[in-house]
């Protein structure tokens, strides 16, 4: 019998590792990875994350006299913290968005109006993680125009910080610009007071 | 011993539901799902997909003198189905596309130029199925403005088939407009002659 024992007890620990509590599939390790501590790795497999949404020449800062940019701007984020944030309005430790920047174009196919999207042209993170002084980092995979295996957090002079603490909706997070999530946050009563 | 070798064998049978062969957790039956054989279940977790694109106000048949929409059009596809491609750049059987519209707005926040995607305005699916007549079906999960639960094909006089036949790069899908998935179907071979 004791061998009968073991087995049950290891079948039990194989079904307990194979669900959640949910009922989901278990989640892999997909925070962030770092080299050095500090330098983020970039994220492979980010194209299979939870997308959240995407804008079109998006501009904060522009530059009078100057026309908006063409790239579309895709988001995503880890699986896992995604679905915390559909739990509870609010990002866990360890949370990473990736920011991809893909070029544009009208001409193509049988298409006749609007844009759709092409190459590569940028690609950055933004990481909630306590190793981090203010908790949150930010990072460019492509600081000139190819990209690279890992990067270290931009300098505070970058200015992400600051935009990011006086304009997001939710924590450090852009959420007024992601409607799905946006829901979310409102029915959780995370959205900053004052927004 | 015979109480052992059942719970070896419940051991192995949950062991090997829990990890596919390449390692990964297990694909759940993330394919179509229907109502009386035919009329599609909309699925309740598509934004949890892998996204391949977007696009911004795309027309393939303008009416002359009305300006382009300016909606967004995110497409989602299965996960099982978007492994599968990776690695062969074909669609497998019980493949499902989610075709999501959102309206786009310029106005928000400190956004000063572009557009970001805002609610809901359309939702549609595509799904490839041996089910069907034709292998391919199309579905129209807002009819009316609203969501609906449930969708029965579109009829052929809807054009869907026949556009998706002959303007398509990869079988009956506009991977031309997914950059990502256009470079796997290159280095697979599996492009259209003349296209």
């Amino acid at each position: 019998m004791k061998k009968a024992a073991f087995a049950i007890l290891a079948l039990a620990y194989v079904a307990a590792l194979s669900t959640t509590t949910d009922g989901q599939t278990p989640a892999k390790d997909d925070g962030p990875q770092y080299v050095n501590k500090v330098n983020l790795v970039r994220p492979a497999d980010y194209r299979e994350w939870v997308f959240v949404s995407s804008g079109l020449g998006m501009e904060y800062n522009p530059v009078a006299g100057t026309p908006g940019g063409n790239a579309f701007g895709n988001v995503f984020v880890n699986p896992s913290s995604y679905r915390a944030f559909m739990k509870t309005g609010k990002w866990p430790d360890r949370t990473i968005f990736v920011l991809e920047f893909r070029g544009s174009t009208s001409e193509g196919s049988i298409n006749k109006a609007g844009r759709f999207q092409s190459r590569l042209v940028g690609l950055e993170a933004e990481v909630k993680d306590s190793r981090f002084p203010d908790g949150w980092a930010f990072f460019n995979f492509m600081p000139n125009g190819k990209t690279v295996e890992n990067a270290q957090p931009l300098p505070v002079s970058a200015g992400c910080v600051e935009c990011h603490t006086k304009n997001t909706a939710v924590e450090r997070t852009f959420v007024q610009f992601y409607p799905t999530l946006l829901d979310v946050a409102r029915k959780m009563g995370t959205v900053k007071p004052g927004f």
